[in-house]
């Protein structure tokens, strides 16, 4: 067994919970030999050697001791310098900064193969459920049709307090920062771009192809209001804030972060709380259906755990699917059943139904109910943020596949 | 990439899902080339060029074109000489055969070892849900406390349509015949030896340590009567035929087979008809539920996919844990709590409670609820079979870890 000699970056609630974890796995013969914090001195919840810490990034990078790198920050340009220049100089890295992945993970893979060097990042997409290490290395075959999940614990936390037990909106979002599910600054989480990051990591490891989070249409829970669960309730179906990549054909797949109304047949109709539940839809298996803590201090850090052990084993993604000679491309001319319920803005003058099922109108509020294309959602996106709207996905069928 | 020549052995259910998913996923650059059955000559379902069928088993392993074997045959002898001929000669394997694989695995794991050649098996446990591959590679580490599930479909089958749908034991077993679930000999899987076997090898990979399946209490559901199914009604539980491997302490873990009454709050209450739910538990990331399709032609055919897809990465299980410093042993020297309803013969004068929490004495039946010791109930266990006697455990904390 090699040792592996940690340099850690970041000492939040998920680097103090990667601290105690590995102090606590005796047969990981992992250890952290130094610490970058920004500020070294800053009094902490648990008590760590002080010469552990450092506020000089090269302190770590230049140590011929260090052997493997974790990055757990939160500023995703810092994270991403960091985990560039380890790359570049040969030293592997962890990381669960999905952010910076997203935004950066083709140059990423490019630097990993140049310089024959690993880049881990299981803790990035649901902490503790191993989603990205299946799809690289189990459903790592052709017969991958879906990948749809509650990615982001703290709007579905929001969402079960504001649907299961009939508070407010903004009462949910204020437990939710308090239990610490959510940040101060909680529109990461509750707009959906969490939930995005997450799903552009995901679809790299699911087929193969990388798209661009800028491309993707996300709408997130902020403008829900009481109709919207009202409506919901009287059609027997949870609001959920949904992550989907969906192979619609042979040739193309898409993709979109969206609330959706979820049916209780359906696999993630039971995720509540702080959950994440992804489902995995294959060719021959059918639905597959994972279910776990996915955020939080120690789930996360357990999953930043295995990443370190896999090391042990110099194990790294192979990014087989980038390779594959028939891949699926990303479409966005899709069509999506969806609910849009609107106040003084007329939605009808900004979006293009192609169809309309349902339309109610009242004193209080209205919603339309018909089939759009993706493609038009995106091109709206900018007329439709800020507004007094809300907009959900009616699950349809996908040319023959039932979503 | 490397192509790959697959010599397979066995052409019933498994078998020919195998030859469909094989020449669906293009991506995976393997081929069979040959295919060894009892008779060369029987009809099939599937149209398959007979130039490719043998019955001579050498034709496979002394081919040289072959650099992978795929054994899915009924015979665990049979499958146990082939198996062990090929790792001997360094073929690599991937097997679905539990019952050989629990009686033979450290021999197995021995000669993998001498020879550097690979035994794959995922298939072998819980079909598409990829629970060893994830055990030996992911949750590699000390923080796994449990691994607990309903590891067989047929069985689970039955008591869904019983306990569910009131249907009667005899109706619902003939019903998982005829589609398929259940063999024609019923009793592997409801006598609770499917699972069992299952048990043992993830015992292997969550653990790290091989225990004989004869030294592990197993029991079944097929005297399960009318009145349990009242009593767990009464008491607002399922009956679910669970699979389980617990560490008690630092030092020790157990494990047993046996119908459990399932309360609705646990993951595993929510795993009805064919499907297997697997909970896996540990320090830091609480517990994560996997849940699918686990047996059936072609979800087993697909999880024998992915093993034949690791090879093309040489791929093995390393058997980390068996290495590890610190392995807690298997006690049975723990107390249960189980419910035991008989007629005629009385449990008082075989089993030795060490505490009767209930006693219920009618004219129907009688049962008692009390506190056993597991070593008590592996001693008894042949004065227990083929007895009118039901056997229930009731989950209660191991020293102080909830299950």
């Amino acid at each position: 067994m090699k040792n592996i000699k940690i340099g850690l970056f970041g000492f939040g609630v998920v680097g103090q919970g990667i601290y105690q974890v590995v102090s606590k796995a005796k047969n990981a013969h992992a250890e952290i030999v130094k610490i970058c914090v920004r500020n070294p001195r800053k009094a902490r919840k648990i008590e760590v050697d002080e010469s552990l810490f450092t506020s000089d990034v090269d302190e770590i990078l230049s140590n011929p001791e260090v052997n493997l790198i974790v990055e757990v920050i939160n500023d995703a340009e810092a994270a991403y310098n960091i985990v560039k220049t380890a790359l570049l100089k040969g030293i592997p890295v962890v990381s669960g900064s999905k952010t910076m992945l997203a935004r950066h993970l083709p140059e990423l893979i490019e630097i990993q193969k140049q310089n024959n060097v690993a880049l881990l990042y299981d803790a990035s997409s649901c902490g503790s459920i191993p989603v990205i290490r299946n799809l690289e290395e189990y459903y790592d075959n052709d017969l991958l049709l879906e990948v749809k999940g509650i990615l982001n614990g703290s709007s579905n936390y929001i969402l079960s307090r504001v649907f299961d037990h009939k508070e407010n909106y903004d009462d949910a979002l204020a437990q939710a920062q308090a239990l610490g599910f959510a940040e101060s600054d909680p529109s990461f989480d509750i707009e959906g771009y969490d939930s995005l990051f997450k799903l552009v990591i995901i679809t790299v490891h699911a087929l193969g192809t990388y798209v661009s989070p800028d491309d993707i249409f996300t709408y997130g829970i902020s403008t829900i209001h009481d109709s919207d669960i009202r409506y919901a309730r009287e059609k027997g179906v949870k609001i959920k804030l949904v992550a989907q990549v969906v192979k619609v054909s042979d040739e193309h797949f898409t993709m979109f972060v969206m609330p959706e109304f979820v049916s209780p047949s359906k696999y993630i109709y039971s995720v509540d709380d702080e959950y994440n539940g992804v489902v995995i839809r294959g060719e021959c298996y059918d639905r597959q259906f994972m279910f776990g803590k996915g955020a939080g201090s120690l789930p996360t850090a357990a999953s930043i755990l295995s990443d370190i052990m896999a090391r042990q084993h110099d194990y790294r993604y192979e990014y087989k699917k980038l390779r594959f000679l028939e891949k699926p491309t990303y479409t966005t001319d899709i069509r999506l059943k969806i609910y849009v319920r609107f106040a003084e803005t007329n939605v009808l003058h900004i979006l293009n139904f192609e169809h309309i099922c349902e339309e109610y109108i009242s004193e209080e509020s209205n919603y339309v109910v018909g089939e759009i294309m993706l493609s038009d959602l995106i091109a709206k996106r900018r007329q439709l943020a800020a507004k007094d709207i809300f907009l959900a996905n009616i699950p349809i069928f996908f040319l023959n596949q039932d979503n």
